[in-house]
């Protein structure tokens, strides 16, 4: 019974999800919901990233949280357009659902917009369960969290096109084995691809600059 | 209508929480849940946590986790009565909710235990909501998340008795400010007690098992 209930959220979910997607496709728009837990660094990836391509791409960002601003304000001096994504009238939800992004695109003009970066709330289970209509959905995991983060919450690096290993500038420093956390990847998600990145140092930023550029050009050919 | 749905939900899991609660008191059980994200060191503090008092109280421990017993085995080796609440079966639920406890209480001698450490599932959100019913909530968190994680997800920060603040250690390594991570606590609770530890260290253990002496003697005595 409970079940059926949560079949059905997420049955009307997905159909919102196909309607964003369908609005995407229409304003060849290449857009990435970025997933992770509080505090692996998604904000200060979007800063770099955004500095990075902002010239050569016209980007947007939609930010999830509970109840503040706090990211969105981090965003402001890059002067792009931001919409925020309170979930607290949604009964502070823990995760973004696509009817949330659905009323965050109506305040968006998609047509003047290649890149859409989407941050989902701090949370590594819920945002996994629930597909938004992106293009691709991407993990992060930030090294200070350990490595047996994969084998225990397997679904978000089962269902992730990208897993940006983040904080490796922190490797010296810590007793972490990053390269457990790509074994204990790919025993759940062999065919995930992963670059290791510092929003700090901007190691990797190549390459994913790069897997982004590749998805644009894929979406406004 | 939906937000009907969640109160009734949060009613009838309080009423089981009650139940749970009265468990513990019949048994002189002192009852604490542990919740913070994923990779704040929930367990590293819990090994360390029993090894420096089990030979002075009974120590019992549950841990919360999606699918895997890797926290449990961690524990194994020293020799308390351990039991592994896996929420695949209720739904991959990314928190504990009090009918979980309640099973899990089936599985132990409460009469032989004096200290219940019950872990959480790593997610700053959903745990806050669900009452179980111990005795003293109390919330973890490392440096590594960032200043402004009171802020974003003040609810925990709300209803917990007590915040460890771990990775104290690191503090030389990261460009984290712990004074404004405690100021931004105090904006959002200005009651909650804060210890700043190091699992790895041992820095504010001392603090920590004096509190939970504290709460033991309360409950035996």
């Amino acid at each position: 019974m409970e079940v059926k209930v949560v079949k059905n959220i997420l049955a009307q979910n997905d159909g919102i999800a196909e309607e964003n997607q369908r609005r995407f496709k229409e304003n060849g728009v290449f857009a990435v919901n970025m997933m992770s837990s509080p505090g692996s660094g998604k904000t200060s990836i979007l800063e770099r990233t955004i500095g990075l391509i902002k010239d050569e791409f016209k980007v947007g960002v939609i930010e999830g949280d509970i109840c503040t601003t706090a990211d969105a304000d981090r965003l402001k001096k890059y002067e792009i357009p931001i919409v925020q994504i309170n979930t607290e009238p949604f009964g502070g939800d823990c995760h973004l659902e696509a009817h949330m992004l659905q009323k965050a695109l109506d305040c968006l003009d998609l047509s003047s917009i290649e890149l859409l970066l989407i941050e989902n709330l701090g949370n590594l289970v819920c945002p996994a369960e629930f597909k938004l209509g992106a293009d691709r959905r991407i993990a992060i995991l930030s090294i200070t969290e350990g490595e047996d983060k994969p084998l225990k919450y397997p679904l978000i690096f089962r269902v992730a096109d990208l897993l940006l290993i983040n904080k490796i500038d922190l490797e010296e420093y810590l007793e972490v084995d990053v390269q457990l956390i790509e074994e204990n990847v790919s025993k759940i998600n062999p065919e995930l691809p992963i670059i290791r990145i510092s929003a700090k140092s901007g190691e990797g930023f190549d390459q994913w600059k790069e897997w982004l550029y590749r998805g644009i050009k894929e979406k406004t050919a």
